[in-house]
């Protein structure tokens, strides 16, 4: 008998609700011979007010004996900013070397786009998550005078855009569409861009089959409102990506339904899912909040560990649930979860 | 008398025929005691090629003796990306100190938008332009190899940043919803960001009555396509003003409309103002060109120069002009730099 052995973050805000509907879903899809055990963690804003404490090594050490994380939401007003993403969220991704930052964007039928005219929307957005701007490089002098300077510093190496430049051109290549479109701004940031540029160059020989572009990541917030048909697989840096990640949720459907995963492919270190959104402490502890994103991220954990007939059971759950919804009357959070966990049995 | 002493750079690709445009409206609109001094400059591919040289220090010195410079678009795909634009149009913003990057975004009647529901659109971004990631500094060792290291620094001074936020604040006070909104990525980018943060609460103190908001650079992607009838003024960094911009304009009537003023308010040097929109080779020499852009950046450069009057007329007139396109045939790029002279003058 197989087993699934998760490590399940509720979080901050909304993080527990949603969490809830996403194992209510995973419990019913999975087959009757995969064992699940869960094993809850205190991570967020609580912890953080009662302990100081972020993300210890010893809380890094038993993450690690997980098959996977599955997060709700990390972040509340009353810690200042940048603590709990620091200290949580990017440590994590650091840590357990999530270089891989999965996020999938589809217009399904039935949600609302703010665009006109409900173009087809659906591309996958493979972004670097262990470089680039967010290593935490850089520094300030002459803090809080009038010559106070500050640096940050975007830190690339052939090593990490290869490998995640290589798995974003192999999802390509497993698409039926085959595209894959490299963003960076390589007319300005010419060291990062010029590197970022060759190994895509390099990579693509080995992938004859895929249709390569390039776009400049100002031009592609154009394109991702005026022609979002023309993306399949985007790879693009951990800043970029994740400014477009967030534009991508925006126009197919926003971040009620946007997924993503923090993946480690070589499978040494768990990798973790959560939603796109944060915790939305305005309606926390409501039932408002929808959990189809994070439903969609079990979705992406099922993939990951290869169990793919699930992960399509849920992903076609929710597309169904969407179709429906227009026009009846909001559900809470566990109605939703209970209509996709009914969905997915089925 | 007075008079305005202009440099003209056509540029490359649409570059001439915008530019022949947003001059003839230029005459058409100044008063009969302005005398217009106009000088044509040589930039671009075609002089890259021929000569090798993008911007010489002696073209320094002859653009600086100008009132302020129209450009109609640099770059062509013939010269490696990055030449022209690290070559002439950084080197200038850098030479002249074009710390204050000015892109406003008005959804003016009749035109058409991606966005559903015809939001009101009406922001004015303030981009810093001397400073952050486009400062070309960083590096890279080992190039071309798999052990390959490049970086790219951000730069931040005190004294480039409150310039820049003081003048957006200034900005925002002269609006009828005197709002303004720092746009950042302050948890992540902690060095920066508390730079940015630090300086724009402490100038808020001297508009108290400036309404100010913080947001991520991310959910801002967000909200530009969501409720982009929120921003009223924007200020930002040069790379994340970059990206922004780019979608406003697609939001708001698409680069054919979006003008821009690189500008130096000290006045030390002259001021540059250019369409957002690129060359274009694929409709050049095609009298395909909208040049309404280029003709708002005439009116940006107008209205630096201290003719409000004048200013406002242009705007007015392409306004006009916009509201009556809908339904009617394509005009050829001089019609409708004829119509929009006519107007002005009128
Ligand atoms: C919370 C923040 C650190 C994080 C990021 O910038 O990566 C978030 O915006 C995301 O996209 O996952
Ligand atoms: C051409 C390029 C260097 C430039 C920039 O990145 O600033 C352009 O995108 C712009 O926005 O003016």
């Amino acid at each position: 008998s197989r087993s699934l052995n998760l490590a399940v973050i509720p979080g901050d805000g909304i993080g527990q609700e949603v969490v809830t509907e996403g194992l209510k879903v995973l419990s019913a899809v999975l087959p009757q011979d995969v064992k699940l055990e869960t094993k809850e963690y205190d991570f967020g804003a609580r912890r953080y007010h009662a302990t100081g404490e972020t993300l210890t090594d010893a809380d890094a050490e038993a993450l690690k004996q997980h098959d996977a994380i599955l997060l709700g939401a990390i972040g509340d007003p009353s810690v200042p900013s940048g603590v709990l993403e620091r200290g949580f969220l990017l440590k994590l991704r650091f840590l357990f070397d999530h270089h891989v930052n999965l996020r999938p964007s589809k217009l399904l039928p039935g949600v609302a786009t703010p665009l006109a005219g409900q173009p087809e929307i659906d591309f996958v957005v493979v972004r670097e998550g262990t470089e680039g701007p967010y290593t935490g490089n850089g520094g300030t002098i002459r803090k809080g005078t009038e010559h106070e300077v500050a640096t940050e510093v975007s830190v690339n190496t052939a090593y990490g855009v290869e490998r995640v430049v290589r798995d974003a051109f192999a999802r390509a290549q497993a698409r039926p569409r085959k595209k894959l479109a490299l963003i960076h701004k390589n007319n300005v940031l010419a060291f990062a861009g010029h590197l970022w540029t060759n190994v895509f160059n390099k990579v693509a020989e080995e992938f004859p089959d895929v249709t390569t572009e390039y776009m400049h990541v100002d031009a592609a917030t154009i394109y991702l409102v005026t022609q979002p048909e023309r993306f399949d697989v985007i790879v693009t840096d951990n800043l970029f990506g994740d400014i477009i990640t967030d534009l991508a949720a925006a126009v197919s459907g926003g971040i009620g339904v946007a997924a993503s995963g923090n993946i480690n492919p070589s499978g040494d270190f768990p990798s973790m899912f959560e939603p796109v959104h944060g915790s939305a402490p305005d309606i926390a502890g409501q039932g408002k909040a929808d959990p189809t994103a994070t439903v969609l991220s079990v979705a992406l954990l099922l993939r990951h560990l290869g169990h793919d007939a699930e992960a399509t059971r849920i992903e076609d759950a929710v597309s169904a649930d969407l179709a429906e919804r227009t026009g009846k009357p909001a559900r809470s959070t566990s109605e939703i979860g209970d209509a996709l966990a009914v969905r997915v049995a089925g």
